[in-house]
């Protein structure tokens, strides 16, 4: 995978044009052979090579570059784009007005100079973890392509699309781990933002207390550079923290229940690799994480939060969805109001007693998912696997929408072996700083 | 009254003791041909005096005195003090176990050297506009007390405090008006904060999306300082905003309807001083005040959230509340939660949309209350006429804790007539600028 910051130097140095590298994710995304039809909703062909052009025609005129200038970026099917009805992986919404304006993020990522080479499939409403589709097919994660394994989910095109060098960052959300779950199974880094950083408007909500936009890419630096252009902020180099003098907090039981041999291997692989660069490893049990599903027990928030954005669309169309979908939003039909406030005063005193016991580390570390992806055909047939599968993809990265962070997941398996992510989890708003930590580890396994 | 500025100034050239001070409010709430009696559910006479003598010594000592020192001060009865059951005008609460700490806003109050004088009675639990309290009895408003008016609620006992000089500021809480309606017919100024100003840490909660603390004081300025000691903010002068020139939008139809005689021509002649010392008066529409009873129609805000509180005590010791509380309290036992998220979403929304149209001017002007306070007695026999009454009261001030605000209730009548309050309403989290033109708006009202 060709990094944001490898293409923006082979542009300004003329080895490259704008042009060739859209016309070159295109042709991957178009490869018969490969999965751009199932990690594709809508292809930009013509507009991403227009943009291209001219960021190309702009370059000769000379000055600074644009930070994203013609760089290929792929979009969740959830953002609007102005004159396009948004789907959201659905096919209930095929009758719904065409959007009036672009949504946020797709705007600046837009005045960012980026290409944009079109939407990625998804789970249907990014209600899921697994990024099963079955209206528009589910794209294969690019370990072990002949079993044909989850790509995660619910931003599953967007993991694939960079994976397989369709886009250069491809955009998510992350509502319980949609953008780090397919990051970890496709072998790329995801970044979740703390969600109030980077607007939602544009974009389809499911759970908007929770919903976070993310960049999927090849590097730290890729997700930090996208995500300060989304969060409008000034694309300034990250905090250099020397790995060694960090102190990483590892929250046991909860989150390291039932991994599978694999994840467990490499993630106790990389923290040696990190204790021997100099960082300071220390176990904390962290038992407040069992609070999360007592908190829930009535019901999640993004079911109370899903139903009420969909309950007339479910009583007009409700039978064009994927019924896994549509009868998991139904739960949240008898929520009662009170329960639904409490849930969110429980949750802000538990972020807050969290952060207490988490803010003297520089972050706290674990595997982004339990277990390695596994084969799409059993999911799609078994209704009692999906469900227990798609808790089980979820558990590690959901605690941490719950506790309102921010965090990224960095791949840490071998070369061959099945994709494993390093979740790498910072304060509430404290973005920059973790993306600066999660440099340093990524270079300390690199390094190796 | 006595401003805190000239009290301070009393106290800073030794014309007045801390101590004197204290036992002139004490004196005024003791004096049992006064309201004391019904103004306050606590006194602390001995603790006021202690206080006291410790401000006057710290005095002897030299240097700059905190921004308090020596002011008397009553809280509101739902504030924690530290050793004390909070009873929040309740007596179902009496078997509570003692608060284990200050509240943080009377912590700050403290340590900027407020002498505390006592909790003031309010309406029980605060679930009301009128200030009835059949627990404790409802102090009077100092008008025709002859009559025995409404004091306004919910913090009833504070307006009175001030009016009567029993404290020279009063802290009240207002989640639909609770404290510009008792400044209003206390003939003091009150000052709403954006609700998220001021920590609401210790503080018994009527509504946590809603509620506010701030001062009900006889000037602006004693407002200001209050509120930025509870804030945590530098006491900084106000902005000087010079009369001529500033904006004022005069929202119409929603905040006019069915005004009291006295009401009218005291607003009329308030309008008419102010574009006399140069303002501009702006009439707007702003039909979308409208669109609050609408988004309200499946039940308030403050009902969802207030049973959410409630709920255990109410089942355990429901028969000890006021029944005309408990019963709209229950009324949020059936609120779905997809109707309460939706209803927080449209807030959001119009709150946004109603500053894209205020936000070119320095403030909104209407009266604070529709009519002049009622007589108590009818009311208390009345179940109908009160439920009306309330509405009608609370109407104008709801209208801006929906919409995010901060606003400013300054007397506007004429000695001895009913006492009007002119609101002054400020951008949300414009709260120091909004300050500095209700003292602007105050000055011109009182050179006439």
């Amino acid at each position: 995978m060709q990094t944001i910051g490898a293409a923006r130097r082979a542009l300004a140095e003329g080895r490259m044009s704008a042009r060739a590298l859209a016309e070159a994710a295109l042709a991957r995304a178009q490869d018969k052979a490969g999965e751009g039809a199932r990690a594709f909703t809508r292809l930009y062909a013509d507009g991403a090579v227009h943009a291209a052009d001219s960021v190309d025609s702009l370059a000769k005129a000379g000055g600074t570059p644009a930070p994203l200038a013609g760089i290929p970026v792929s979009i969740k099917d959830l953002f609007d784009v102005a004159g396009e009805t948004t789907l959201a992986g659905s096919v209930a919404l095929k009758s719904a007005p065409p959007a009036a304006a672009d949504a946020v993020i797709v705007r600046r990522l837009r005045a960012a100079g980026a290409v944009l080479v079109g939407k990625t499939n998804m789970t249907e409403f990014a209600f899921s973890g697994l990024g099963l589709n079955p209206h528009y097919g589910t794209p294969a994660s690019p370990w072990d392509r002949k079993t044909r394994r989850i790509p995660g989910g619910s931003s599953s095109g967007a993991g694939v699309s960079v994976a397989d060098g369709m886009a250069l960052a491809a955009i998510g959300t992350d509502t319980g781990g949609s953008v780090r779950i397919p990051a970890a199974f496709n072998g790329v880094v995801g970044f979740k933002p703390t969600a109030r950083r980077v607007p939602a408007a544009g974009c389809f909500p499911l759970s908007s207390t929770l919903d976070s936009i993310g960049p999927l890419a090849p590097s730290v630096a890729c997700c930090a550079l996208v995500d300060a252009v989304m969060a409008g902020e000034e694309p300034l180099p990250l905090p250099q923290r020397p790995l060694a003098g960090l102190r990483f907090a590892l929250p046991q039981r909860y989150v390291l229940d039932g991994l599978d041999a694999g994840v467990s291997a490499a993630y106790a692989r990389a923290l040696s690799r990190l204790s021997a660069a100099g960082a300071r490893l220390v176990e904390l049990p962290l038992a407040e994480l069992e609070d999360i599903p007592r908190i829930m027990a009535k019901g999640a928030l993004v079911t109370v939060e899903a139903f009420a954005v969909h309950r007339k669309l479910l009583e007009a169309e409700g039978a064009k969805y994927d019924p896994r979908v549509a009868s998991r939003i139904r739960l949240g039909a008898n929520a009662a109001a009170a329960d639904y406030y409490d849930m969110l005063r429980q949750r802000d005193q538990l972020v807050a007693r969290v952060s207490r016991t988490t803010a003297d580390y520089d972050a706290l570390l674990c595997p982004t998912v339990a277990i390695a992806a596994p084969a799409i055909a059993p999911l799609e047939r078994n209704d009692e696997l999906y469900v227990k599968t798609n808790l089980a993809v979820l558990r590690n990265t959901t605690a941490f929408n719950f506790l309102d962070r921010c965090a990224a997941s960095l791949p840490i398996h071998r070369p061959g072996e099945a994709p494993v992510g390093l979740m790498v989890v910072g304060e509430p708003m404290a973005d920059r700083a973790l993306l600066g930590v999660a440099a340093a580890i990524e270079a300390a396994l690199a390094s190796d």
